[in-house]
């Protein structure tokens, strides 16, 4: 007999060898219906793997991650079997479950699979599953692994293979189809009752450009169709609301081939809407005591090497600038600390003229693979709105919560909700690993924790995260359709202080270390925007929009009318333009209303007669007729309560 | 006998062979006491050299620049008599004379040559000059050339001429000295009266770092004492006034070593100031049309290869950044340019769309030998306030018009009163040199023409002067102690146009070629501030200044008051800071009269109980009591008096 402990520490006994489906068709027969996985002592199991010793076990369902894991890896061996009965002699790579799913990289021989083919696939799937064949596991030597993939006739699988130690090689089978595993696997392919594949593309084996591109299928599974349909529903509504497809629409940026991949250039409304959200944040920051700096975009070798930038990402990322005399060597600047450390150097401080608070948006170059680039969110060149405090021991605790407040202030001024924190924690147990001394790591993750609480945040606290230099605090927000997106971060570091050999004479007369903060609210300026965009569908809060209002005259006969408005308007500090374009009012709303500018004032006969305007808000209709005056004070009262 | 037509067109006759001298003498004898230089048909004379066929002439004083440029350039070889009398053996390189006087670069061997040697030369050169020794030319053959300066043992000398052509070679000697040289010289040694040696440096012989490094000497001399005491005075006032000088002790910006030289880092007030610029100048361009851009760094090699900036400056500027993977080559952005152009082909144009106006505050990166950086105005990093404006062929006079108005405002603003205009047209006998139509060119030129016209600028006209791919406007400013500095350009481009193959849409619609225009008001931030610094000695206008107001309580006792005030004004918009430290009054109102900023206010007893505050003007002592608001309303009704 073993004893099972269930997650509420209760503990069963069963005999040696049950497997995780036993065990959850024992606690309840709606459970064993449900149950995908079991973890036992920290490891994944098939649910019927059998158990052979004491265990603290987990069951999961479809709503966990490990849950989800299993059902989507087995899902990408379903498709494996399909694809091999459609294509034979086809060749796999790797084929992994993925946030949202699944892929397997393939490699057809001289047969090309696209979007077209994707239907006859499910199909195929489908009718598989329905077979409700089984997953089985079966331990192999190496040997034994690589003979059956020469075989078969799968060099890709004899390469990984022959990489693997021997010893711990498990194959998967199901129905005709047998693949190199870890698992852990679903019982058998009922489960899986909704099928969609979403898209191809190419990939290079072993994400190698140097090697063989494959055919990389990307696919989803559900146990019910009905989630299904939710996912692809949640899929379009997020495809609406692509950033890049909005940033376009909204001429926000765009990129050139001949400027660079993942370099963007921000076009005159997207400047704006980008100078809007630095001008706020520079607001903020000046009431909380920053100042700005500008630093270079480059900057020696040396510097870096100071920092230890350069041993840690130099060869991984843009390669040293070199000077045609005089042998120097520049890096495109990766981070701004090194340059705010040296700015910290230019001159004496005493424990009197601490904290100080140096802020840049400051932009950075790193190197990213052409695969990896993603509109804004993953680019090559990004401006951090990056601040480096530095300050006593003492003034940590403090610090923090102001940095805590300015980040609050911004969630609300562009109505993020929903959040959440995250603090990292050195391991406790590898010490070996982190810069500093304990005194200075117990300071400041006692400071981090009581500043959260302090502050009323809710926090998820990990233990072994924090980076080697320090502890930090990094905040998730939860966007309009429930996306999660990794934003602000703040970080203590005891490494740069120590590596530019910052000082302050403190009030003994000695001198002291100060201790360093990185903190970038937004992230960066790409990826915020990027993030703003997804979340609002384009429609920009009223304050921050590039252009609150649009002046549309009925015919041409009213344009000198609603010059004189849109004079009015932007005298008065409210963004307004116009559309003298000789078109139908009809198409000019219409037009107008795609731009998700807020407000469109409608002006004709009645309107120039009396100085009004039609007011019209964007998505909503008809909204009235407002004298000039009536309206400007209307813009800038839903402006005012748009900040908090 | 020959004909000699005086600049006033007159014209006499005089035996062949007569000297400038004996015509200025013929003239009136006192302007043969002041003539220096003769210019015979367009090339510069001795004055004592024969004039041999009919010739227009024109005789140079010290006012004129050939004048001077004679004077110093024989005061060089007079140096270089000094030295060789006093170091036997000395070696010399070049010897010119440059804007401020001359320089001699000498290889004294063994020896040393320090400042502390400059008045024992000084004194040689004194003695030498009274002698009255004639400088004497001397046509040479090239072998007579090289076999002199073997003879001598002067390996420089001998190096330059060997890479001259025969027949064209001249000496000159006075002395016992004698140089190559093309003149021309004074008659004699007499009317160098007062001599100053300046300063040591060294110099790479022919600027090449891989050869020997000379000792240069610099000196200045003057026709009479009274001269030279009014020069150094001069000098004097601009090291008061040196932006390096005073740019360290305001705290605007620094440099550091391990980032790089050439490469500033803006200080918290630096950047303070620079940012107030380029929101002022932001609201202009805003007010005419202009929108922001934002583009990044550095982009792909191709780009520059479209624009043509690689092949013209890729050699001798920042090398190619390579990237880990993909083979991809980048280099730091020399110009804007090309990625405005590149933004103008994001999306079509019509004709009615015309004028687009993109503005960036883009910085850009152009190496400079070390030698060559110089504080702000001659750096390896720069932040241009550029823009492109890309209009039809009959807007661009207007448009020229705008960013003239655009100057004005900045000079009046500034206080820059006195300015010149110069423009540059192309060299109608070489057309070849130029891109772009004869019609293009001719309409182009005659636009600036009209434009500075009518705008009332006083221009002075440069044929040949023209970039090869249009015509150009530049303003050279002359500072409150009459230095004269180049700013802001405005240029014509028909060459990217072409290269990046930018179209609009015409009335006719057929597709028609923008043309461009290059402007940069202010040049660069960084040499505009360094301008600034040196044109204010740091005493910047009210409405610019980064700190307006300092508040000094009179002892401890009225922090609190002085706190008061200091957030009173801050939140009026009012830019003040507090001097809180525990010192005498005297102490702290010396300490900040020295930071140049304009308004201190003192507060004691008196002041705490009546809610007042004692001003204090800057430089000129105080101004009596008022009561916040007054100080307040006071300061403002000066910053709006300060913007024109």
């Amino acid at each position: 007999m073993i004893k099972i402990t269930l997650p509420d520490q209760s503990v069963r006994e069963y005999a040696e060898g049950i497997t995780g489906e036993e065990i959850a068709r024992d606690i309840s027969p709606r459970l064993a219906k449900e149950v995908l996985a079991i973890t036992v002592n920290d490891q994944l199991y098939d649910l019927h793997r059998p158990i052979k010793e004491d265990a603290n076990i987990k069951l999961h369902k479809w709503e966990d991650a490990e849950g989800k894991h299993a059902f989507w890896h087995s899902s990408a061996h379903l498709l494996a079997e399909a694809l091999e009965a459609l294509y034979p002699g086809i060749k796999f790579g790797i084929g992994p479950a993925i946030e949202n799913g699944f892929y397997y990289d393939v490699d057809p021989g001289d047969r090309v699979i696209t979007d077209a083919d994707l239907p006859k696939i499910e199909k195929k799937m489908q009718e598989l599953a329905r077979q409700k064949m089984e997953y089985q596991r079966r331990d192999v030597t190496k040997q034994e692994a690589i003979e059956f993939f020469e075989k078969k006739g799968d060099p890709y699988k004899v390469e990984l293979i022959s990489e693997l130690e021997d010893g711990t090689i498990t194959f998967y089978e199901q129905g005709n189809f047998t693949d190199l595993c870890r698992g852990p696997h679903l019982p058998n392919t009922a489960p899986i009752k909704a099928i969609k594949l979403l898209s191809i593309a190419g990939a290079y084996w072993r994400g190698d450009e140097k090697r063989k591109q494959l055919t990389r299928v990307y696919g989803i599974t559900f146990p019910k169709q009905k989630l299904l349909e939710e996912h692809l529903q949640k899929l379009e509504e997020a495809a609406k609301r692509d950033h890049r497809k909005l940033g376009k629409e909204l001429e926000l940026f765009a990129f050139s081939q001949r400027v660079g991949q993942g370099l963007p250039l921000w076009l005159p409304k997207g400047a704006k809407l980008r100078e809007r959200l630095e001008n706020f944040l520079k607001k903020v920051q000046l009431k909380y005591g920053y100042e700005q700096v500008i630093t270079p975009h480059i900057g020696q070798k040396e510097l870096y090497e100071t920092s230890g930038h350069y041993a840690k990402y130099g060869a991984d990322s843009f390669q040293p600038i070199h000077t045609p005399a005089e042998g120097e060597e520049f890096l495109l600047k990766p981070m701004n600390c090194p340059h705010h450390c040296e700015i910290y150097n230019v001159k004496p401080h005493s424990y009197r003229d601490l904290p100080v608070r140096f802020a840049e948006f400051g932009t950075v170059y790193r190197y990213e693979q052409s695969g990896e680039l993603h509109g804004l969110t993953r680019v090559r060149g990004f401006t951090q709105d990056d601040a480096h405090i530095f300050c006593r021991p003492d003034q940590l605790k403090d610090e923090f919560k102001k940095v805590i407040d300015i980040i609050f202030y911004i969630f609300k001024a562009l109505d993020f909700k929903d959040y959440i924190a995250q603090i990292s924690l050195r391991d406790p147990d590898n010490k070996e690993k982190y810069i500093g001394s304990d005194e200075n790591w117990e300071k400041a993750e006692q400071a981090i924790i009581e500043a959260c609480d302090e502050k009323g945040l809710e926090t998820v606290v990990e233990t072994g995260e924090a980076a080697f230099y320090g502890p930090k605090l990094d905040f998730m927000v939860r966007d309009a359709i429930g996306r999660k997106w990794q934003l602000g971060t703040i970080q203590v570091d005891y490494n740069l202080p120590e590596r530019f050999n910052l000082e302050y004479i403190g009030q003994d007369n000695q001198k002291h270390r100060p201790i360093m903060i990185h903190r970038a609210p937004f992230g960066s300026m790409e990826r915020f925007v990027a993030v703003l965009i997804e979340h609002t569908a384009g429609k920009f809060p009223l304050w921050l929009t590039p252009e609150q209002v649009v002046i549309l005259p009925i015919s041409e006969k009213f344009n000198e009318y609603a010059k004189n408005v849109s004079n009015f308007l932007n005298n008065s500090d409210i963004r307004a333009v116009l559309d003298e374009r000789n078109e139908k009012i009809g198409k000019k709303i219409r037009d107008n209303e795609l731009k998700r500018i807020p407000y469109l004032l409608i002006v004709g006969e009645k309107e120039a007669e009396n100085n009004q305007v039609s007011v019209r808000r964007q998505g909503e209709g008809d909204q009235g007729v407002m004298s000039l005056e009536e309206f400007a004070s209307f813009i800038k009262k839903e402006v005012e309560k748009s900040l908090p």
